[in-house]
């Protein structure tokens, strides 16, 4: 099986942390770096998370690249540590990470590493604001046409938004860079809030992944219960899922843009379906629209077991 | 019983005429004049499709008053004879009115009405573009506290757009217009497409509604084929039905604004809603979100029977 | 000789007091109205000083109108208090207005006097924020076609604005209506800071103005003495000026778009005069950008000393 | 004496060159790296075009790095081969470059540059689109409080535009990136059209510069040839004379900010300056507003002939 080549670009961050598991967990996937940004908490967090989940796993050997540490345009700091915790991870005081950030700028191992796989094998999985990736692309705008696709989690296409009632989180921090991010020309596929709302972690399925062997199981459950409110969603493994099995999910092709104009919409991700809408423009993403949510945990859960078997083995 | 004075600003329009024939059913209500706006069709349309369905109803004494023939900002028209046929009404081909319209333009009628009714007394219920009703606002900004309120059909707080995927028709054709309605500080209830689209026309509610004694039903029957696609939305009757049987519609308070600046979105209705989206700014409307559609049909039925009823015997 | 039939659109303000002198010291206009608008300082300041104005050159007789008491979009008031005094006249204390303000709404006298008069023959003469002229032209688009013209103060096409770096008052106040005056295509003549700020009223000349026989001089001196700071700029006067002695100003063609969406640069004048930046776009409006202020002034002293003479005999 | 150390990020671009051979003849300056950008030309012709001009000067040894092909935000290209001629340096027909392009992207050699060099000792000079700059300052934003400061060319404060009227060319080409550098926070000094509109290329002053020593003042002579219409104006080199004789130009604070959401207006620089329009707001840049142009062109001659002279030698 040819495994797919991965660069997960976030901001641990508890869905964060649950969609990097998942894509240790899953033999399909080569993960090539991680790669921090500023977002859900500030960068020097994001990627001390980021190692922190690695050592979780046992997997402190896949480099960790700390990005940008503030989006293109905006000043004013928006985070999500009200969501996250202030620590990022629900308060859940793993240990420090064991080894040091890897060398080189997020946006240059981006660069690097699409020029250095074979053309068309790099995946770019970002989970986070999108200024790493849009850095990279005006950077070195040959790295597009080298890339598999972009598979991201961020927008709300059909549905509110969850900073503003316009607007979703990752998009919103960083507009511009979504902006850029949408209009590269890269194959996209979106995974917002329309689709991520669709599957909440209920109290069911957090006692199933609590009950993973430790120190998965006890991590998660307390990782899912500093996060957000009622039963919280886990946006970002769904980006990764896709990757896993695009089977689960609904898309449509849509015409995506960004608002970077209108103080009253930034962020939103305005999306064109119908043939009326689109009026002769063309598609430049697939937007997930529907989950099968039962079987999206099912796998999050038999993976994550796996992983855990071979961590506890 | 006291009756509600009303002033149905519109611009008929299949649904518009609905809406009219409800008014006119319902005895809670005193329609005091119909005043007419460019948006479905031109004004010349509108003003003359209004007359046309008051005589349907036997009711050609009711005043029907033209208005505005263009917008505030926009140039480029914008109507939707391709939902309602060319004639506005389905391609019904009603007789020309038999009178002429009322002496006074729209606008002033407004003002006037509004100022020589006690105080919290009228009503107006536009659900067309609201061209019409900013003019008088701006025009004679004390009549804003002598409404008892706006009731309108307009708008898209959660649903997307259906003229662009952010923005509903009747906002879009003049979204500065509904700019200075929603921040006039009148009591105001917004039905948008929220809920206009949780009521379809159905075949089988077009069938029961068609059985009417001539000519209504039969002039509803080729209304309603001749308008939109697959079950028909009859929004503007949503309006005059709150005004009836409020108990139907289940509303939020909201902080609703309207996109003026941004291409993209121009003519969104953005609702602000959660404590954390409003953010102390102060609520300026009901959006209703809810219907009871199987009862607003039953009142629907029931009320354009008893008006049939009436012009039959 | 055929006089020109005027409506005098303003804000009074002390500039717009020298320009209602100013077409009344002039044979050549027929002065059928002043309107008012909210502006310089609110409504029942602008239509009371118009008042007084008229009262104090013996000329009660022509009608005064109170219009719009608000702009259009904005609910936030701007006004220039600071500048023309808080009553708006530089703290002079002309009497009360001898007689009542005229019945009729501003904008229902501009579109009725476009009506009665001869097609081509009424020119419209706004040197307030544009609001009376535009829900004139949205309620009653016929009367466009039938101005001669429409010759205006305000804006600043090539100059910094006096509001803001951009913007210049009369436009700031209202962009919308601004916006809706220069789009209806009629005949426009633009007088902007452009203009306005290359003839100050200077030491020598207010006190050649201010030497005129009471009651005129000395209401013109204390006046002038209450109003900005260092030489002031009598604005309003330059587009008087224009319709009595064009060849005092030089102008250029330009395609003249205000800026409605930016609140970095709203109520900007932009205009377009190269070919390569109208780029195939028509021509709006003519811009002035020079004059000559010994001219100016000199036909301003002549005409107000025949005023002046007139009254005082 | 201590040299001040120097990056020139340019798109040269006929003025530019004169700028790098200003900056070449002034041993004030110690020439780190010339950085470039697209702008005028695309990258690879400003990247050629910035090696060809220091193997002229016999500096084939400053290592010339590419830096970014696009703008940020912006798709459609914008260039001014127009102004510059296809090859950017007027037609010229330069031999081409000696050497290649040095390792390292042009946004790295920035920040390189930056942390090498003794805190405050590195002058950023950018005299074409700021995308170079800003992509540095998103990356590494540590750099900011480590520069002596960013004197570039670009804006139009009180000017009209010379691409649209409003906006001036490098600004105008990626205004997000100008505003990233503008709200950076390091010193600037922003020289726009204010300023070297004032200094047009007379035909005497071209002469005087043609009669220096070969190949210099030919090459100048032919280069000014190919350069815009009438005088054509020599942008880029006054913001390296700032750095030589400051005295020569008369500067204002502001607050200038960058207009990045209106099509209109999009890139203007708007400078607030007066205590009203800044109003409270803090001043982030100098902006020149006077030039002794005799001794701007004095300064350009004398340094130009030094450089002619070194070569002959």
């Amino acid at each position: 099986m040819a495994r797919r080549h991965l660069i997960l670009d976030c901001d641990p961050g508890v869905d964060d942390a649950l969609a990097i598991l998942l894509a240790l967990a899953s033999p399909e996937l080569a993960l090539e770096a991680v790669t921090c940004v500023a977002g859900n908490v500030d960068l020097d967090r994001t990627s001390a998370n980021a190692r922190r989940v690695l050592d979780l796993a046992g997997r402190g050997d896949v480099p960790v690249h700390a990005g940008c540490a503030r989006p293109l345009m905006r000043r004013v700091g928006v985070d999500a540590a009200w969501v996250h915790g202030d620590d990022g991870l629900g308060g859940i005081a793993l240990p420090p990470p064991a080894g040091p950030l890897a060398d080189g700028h997020a946006v240059d191992i981006i660069i690097e590493t699409a020029r250095r796989l074979p053309a068309g094998t790099l995946t770019l999985c970002p989970i986070g604001p999108l200024t790493n990736i849009a850095l990279a692309i005006v950077k070195a705008p040959d790295i597009v046409e080298r890339l598999a696709g972009i598979v991201l989690m961020g927008g709300a296409a059909f549905n509110p938004g969850n900073v503003t009632p316009a607007a979703e989180f990752n998009i919103y921090v960083d507009p511009h860079a979504a902006h850029i991010v949408f209009e590269a020309g890269a194959p996209l596929v979106m995974h917002g809030l329309d689709v991520t709302h669709k599957a909440p972690a209920t109290a069911a399925r957090r006692q199933t992944l609590g009950a993973l062997p430790a120190p998965i199981g006890p991590a998660l459950i307390r990782m899912l219960g500093g996060y957000g409110t009622g039963d919280p969603f886990v946006h970002d493994a769904c980006a990764v899922a896709w990757l896993l099995a695009p089977e689960l999910f609904e898309t449509v092709e849509a015409r995506v843009e960004v608002e970077c104009a209108s103080p009253l919409n930034l962020g939103q991700t305005v999306a064109r379906v119908k043939p009326r809408h689109l009026d002769g423009a063309s598609v430049n993403a697939k937007v997930a629209i529907g989950i099968d949510d039962d079987g999206f945990f099912a796998l999050l859960t038999e993976r994550l077991a796996r992983l855990a078997a071979g961590i506890a083995s």
